[in-house]
């Protein structure tokens, strides 16, 4: 079953493009598994600070492994002590609508 | 610029169901608007209460158009009265990432 996670992120003030930069290039890392069927790097429109990351997978496990990917380790590494926190981490599970498959 | 938006919706617990089913059920209306790129009606995994709608669509303009629908009107006078509250709303600007076009 499909799943979806919504992710925020807070950088220090400073930091806040190179972490949105972090994110983007590390998600061409998803480029070729077909697993991820969304990955979209944002920004909030009213809380400018806030990074969003939605993210789409067949299934939670294929995320689960993804995040365990050794090429993905340095850009955790060096975006971690960028972020004022930890990440909140909304978890979903689709039920229906328009525009990926959610079987 | 393509534009994004999280919502939170809470409905009495009695009612959860045909709030979710009433969303899916009005997502239809967006099946042929080409400015709709996703919209997916999904429920929290840790907080089974909350429903979340994740939308995407080509700008925000086409977004506030789409709203305005008549034939959206009865289903969104039906759902409100079933919510606790005002619907929690995330406005997002993606930067980039994989799966959708954001230009």
């Amino acid at each position: 079953m499909a799943f979806v996670q919504l992710s925020r992120l807070t950088a220090r003030p400073i930091e806040h493009d190179t972490v949105v930069r972090n994110l983007i290039e590390s998600a061409k890392l998803f480029d070729g598994d077909p697993a991820c069927l969304l990955y979209l790097v944002t920004e909030s429109v009213d809380s400018p600070h806030d990074i969003w990351v939605v993210d789409v997978w067949t299934d939670e496990e294929a995320h689960s492994n993804a995040l365990q990917a050794p090429e993905l380790q340095p850009y955790i590494a060096e975006t971690k002590p960028l972020l004022t926190g930890v990440p909140e981490q909304i978890r979903l599970t689709p039920r229906g609508g328009k525009g990926l498959p959610i079987g």
